[in-house]
């Protein structure tokens, strides 16, 4: 009585991804059933795996129900057409049956070619130029009337994640977020790559970038000069913050407090909290952070460091926010644009103490980046390591802690 | 040795609430001393107390400390003298000295009469009008060149908050924030608030609105139902959310799912991320909330509730949005003006689950109006009563309970 | 150069349970190499599927070091031997070699039989009968000089779990511990398993009793009404708990006070932990809970309707207790036995709000038994559903919320 | 009408405690009112103040009520009288309306005289030996029929702590848990102190024990050398922890492994659990861990430190055991007692990573014992922060960066 059929393919590091087992497991769900008419799994690391599966179903409205949940695990029929385009019917609005885009390695075929998506984030559409040769990712905000965008899930495909080659902690199978795991050698495998990216980046190789999104409790818990630090020697090359971390850190160094608690004289300064505020209006009075830094008046700490050192800083406003500093883009829609801007050539992204930005920033980076994230709350690791990408750790400890070993196994002395 | 010396005023309910004891407190912590010159403790609730106090120190610098960290507690200097003010020296920025504000009730001495400080708030600015008859807080952002600004502490005064008459949850001394005690009599004392402001509210009274600050776990957890029906039944006058919740919302309407997991199905729909885009997408054709729920193709739930009943929304966004929807302030110093404006009149607030939310509206919100905190994460209730007022109360429970509890309490039945 | 190799066979649910992708997965990661030299696929989740995978590595070490390492997964190597046993050296103390067993389905081949290890639960070893006939688990308290026990891994095969026909809330394959899901749908499975078990209880049929074990927390967050009615309706069959469990609820009845909360009144009565010690001290006096309860002087309640239903309570104690109450088993071993001795015939597990109790009692349980972990605080249910059957489900929610919701799932009017 | 009335004397730092404003507070909240007939309060640090209050009430049973409720907090009645006693009336049974302790010093009046209660710590009964000249606490466990024990609450009186004379972390008045604040401060008064204890120690003088309670996670997460070097060193001098801790601490010498995780190669072990098995084994054939350290079975850790510094350590089973090693006090009434007989002499307390042992180990502290708790969970800290004396710190963070700065800062180097 499963009269409706549909065959599709599998294809790279099935097994070792669990893609095989997933997708079977989703068509089993859902209420269909299988035959697989060809496998053949790779037998070494290099070599992938190949299925050929068969779906049934009772109904036609099932079988489209299956494709559309298995596509996005790398499913793809097997009677290759062109992906279908629509012209988006007004600015900032997509065609009704949009292609959403996963953060996997995704291709479209056209005009009888595959072409690879370009800046490949999750939660966007596909946009195919006009002349049909190439593809990329538009996000809802920037689509123009009449742009071409794919929809449906015909001529789509998405790659499944290779295990990396190397061996360290990015490689695990298992998530990795727990408060009851040894932090020591996930940090050393962090530190060992963050070395290789300084060297790669400064002899200007791709995807060489490291970028620390990072929330004010770097400031609070006292892991303001090790991070200051990591960016001095050049192992963090974008920054991505709010309007607090900044504030805090040039009130550190202005007052020598955070919040009001003594960062060196150890002991809370009743009502510090307007330390903050006159910092930030000092900042605004001055004009901008880089004057602040260029003129003497902030001499230590984090933005210090990425002045000198010509870092990239996108600070996003959010309604929390006192004052805010002059750089602070208060847009979120803008912030984000600039965020994704600064997205490629990233090779590592660590995100820490901050859940806004950890999940922003999380959003907008392929599958692909190897990205640590580092929270004394450990929801906020959980909801990353669910994207489900074998590169997401989550590291449930301090952000001043992970900051300071990291520093220190990367040569810092105290 | 000790040859610098102030006395200070301290009254109203300072013992009830306190103060007395923090002031000594502080005096003796940051080194100084103190005489108690007269002492009268109110014998009742009703009546004030009030305490002179002669504070000594070996230095100049120490007094002046002293005298910067209790006044925020309402200890004024004996000696009665105006305030200082000083024009702003450019726009969105404050004279160097400016006096910060806390979210107590204060008062500016002015000409020789004390004058109330209008919409107080924390972390503003006290701007004194031309004439001299009024004073309100400024934010950092509206202030103009040339604007009267408060600067120094003298002739400013803090009044200590009063125990509420209700002996209801609200008036407890201790710290509410634990996921060890029960919280059936915490919901009652909120429904019986509830009930008794939208009285209040009905005949047009004053400080009788209540507000709701939420994130989209209050979707995600299954709390949908009661929140509309909360709104629908006139328990809550005013919302602030940001693009999830409401996305959320409307794609339950839609799809029947919330960001994939299917509400009523009771099943993961794989993929149903998607839903929540199209959802916006879809929004996003229609050109606004308003103009989806008045033309039938939103239905049901809490953004159909607020149309319906002309609740107002605001809508502040972050850069983890999808889309926006229309509507969705994504400005971060527009959308705080936009909260700041709605402020006045409430006279309960409710933060629901989302730590973004309920710190900036923490912020907003004077120390006189009865706050509730509700998160399943017990960082973000014990963030807001460390305010430090009676008013803030933290409960520990996810928040589809929460809600479904209280509006059970309220009459809904299920 | 990898010229050591060994064939293992998989069999079972091995697409479905992620098992032949973790065996490889291991394989590959501890740095061997693999065949697979054939490959059978079931097409239907009835039909089981089988591999035999030739590995090879360029060490011995490392060939018995990936064989200990996939033999919990189900591999066994492909020419069956019978197992080795060896006598226990002495009392209390296993052979050095013991083989240590997990949660799964476990058999042993002896004189050519596969026998089933009885009792199976991990941790343990496993005892071989006299005659060969038999095996079952044991612990390393319960071991006397002498005894037969396993050694090596030779003849012991692992039978990986089948994904259950339900398609309910255990069947799925992804953790189930958010707290940002829908926990609606959860209970309502919850809910509808137990009205089945409950009907199978009362036709005495086996695998269906359900095990409660639970934290103070219950009490303390308003959830002992609903507990109490679950056990008087007979929905629930053992009870795992401590000395405060036990001592909270029946102060609850004496003083209507639970850690010095008033339950019903409402308010904090101060010092009400003194309700607490007088409890026990009464109880001691009458001499039993039982006595407590057939004399009238404990009336309603969990223990209360535990005496009255004849439910099996094994209480634990622990170094916090007060008292502790008469019936309290304070030796942990023995208590250990106890809970041991109470588990055969579960068909679900309910875990809520007790770490201690939660993690004792799963690891009891065979991975067999659906298991329900509730806890507000999240690192509990993400410590059960580690434990990697499909079986185990994390609620991130209040007990007292999630007893509610079940109780009124299952006919409770309030 | 409040016809009923009584005068209580409260004495002491009832100030700067904040006793005065809770007792006056009690008053009021339970529907007293109160003439405040004497108040002298101290004009320094060193003088204590004193206030004579009179109680006014509706009723004779509220007035009863009002005094059980402030007499904790140090308010005995002006009258003075001697307690009154009654013989228990069986072995492990309090007379009916027995005394309950708190954890501040008490004394009781008989024959005219005021006795200190020795050996103070909460929830206990006071024993008054047969002379009628020493009183002390007694468990529920512990008394014997006919045993004198305090009743009533007449010729009790207890006395508020004094703030401590340094002005270190401990004399603060805020709770100190939060993971926002600095870290660093708070672990260099830690450091301090225990500089100064070691010194006293070596001396001979009182109070000058190091207790450290811990749990597991303190060797999962790296902190086993930094505890180890602490105990070598003379910083901690009793030791207070669980099968858990003792196994994974000695598992780590033998395989390099906690909990299956390498703790030197850094890697995952499949199946490593066994290694934790194998290591109670082991313990077990040689039959203690002193005989295991002194023939050089275990050569490094906690565990040899202790031995090898004659370091007491108090090891208590609970039902999550495996094993349990020899050593562990599997009865926990027997271990109460044993941590109980340990305590005097103490003069700081760690509480570690261990919720059950920080719980525990605060119930048995007299509040004149500073103590700090570190946890990653918030609500462990909060639990002890709770207990209400200056003296109890709680650090957001994890055991093993806590431990390493610690240690640091004490001067470890690594």
């Amino acid at each position: 009585m499963n009269q409706y059929q549909e065959s599709v393919f599998l294809q790279g590091h099935i097994i070792d991804s669990l893609v095989l087992a997933k997708v079977l497991d989703l068509i089993l769900m859902m209420g269909g059933t299988f035959d697989l008419e060809e496998v053949h799994i790779g037998k070494t690391r290099e070599e992938p795996s190949r299925a050929l599966i068969r779906i049934r179903t009772a109904s036609k409205a099932l079988l489209v129900d299956i494709l559309k949940a298995i596509q996005p695990h790398g499913a793809s029929v097997k009677q290759e057409a062109d992906c279908r385009t629509e012209g988006a019917p007004a600015d900032g609005v997509f065609p009704e049956d949009f292609y959403a885009t996963t953060h996997l390695p995704t291709q479209i075929r056209f005009n009888g070619r595959w072409l690879d998506v370009d800046r490949i984030e999750m939660d966007l559409a596909i946009l195919v130029n006009e002349e049909g040769s190439a593809a990329q990712t538009l996000s809802m905000g920037e689509v123009r009337r009449g742009d071409r965008v794919v929809v449906g899930r015909e001529g789509v495909r998405v790659i499944p994640l290779q295990r990396p080659p190397e061996r360290d902690v990015f490689g695990f199978m298992e998530s990795q977020v727990s408060a009851e795991r040894p932090h020591g050698h996930i940090i050393a495998d962090i530190a060992a790559r963050m070395r290789q990216l300084r060297e790669r980046h400064r002899r200007g190789q791709p995807e060489s970038k490291v970028l620390l999104a990072g929330g004010p409790a770097i400031i609070h818990a006292g892991g303001r000069d090790a991070l200051a630090w990591l960016i001095e020697e050049g192992f963090v090359h974008i920054l991505f913050c709010g309007n607090a971390l900044a504030a805090h850190d040039m009130e550190a160094d202005l007052y020598g407090t955070s919040l009001g608690y003594g960062l060196t004289a150890g002991r809370a300064i009743p009502h510090g909290h307007e330390h903050h505020l006159r910092t930030i209006n000092r900042i605004r009075t001055i004009g901008s952070i880089e004057a602040a830094v260029t003129s003497g008046v902030i001499k230590q700490g984090i933005m210090a460091a990425c002045v000198r050192r010509g870092i990239p800083v996108v600070m996003a406003g959010t309604i929390r926010d006192d004052g805010p500093l002059p750089g602070v883009i208060t847009d979120s829609v803008r912030a984000q644009r600039a965020m994704r801007a600064a997205v490629p050539g990233v090779g590592l992204a660590l995100l820490v103490a901050s859940t806004l930005h950890a999940v922003a920033t999380g959003n907008l980076l392929p599958a692909t980046v190897p990205t640590v994230c580092v929270d004394v709350n450990p929801s906020v690791p959980t909801k990353l390591a669910d994207r489900g990408s074998f590169q997401a750790v989550g590291l449930v400890m301090d952000a001043a802690s992970f900051l300071s070993e990291l520093a220190g196994l990367l040569g810092r002395t105290t």
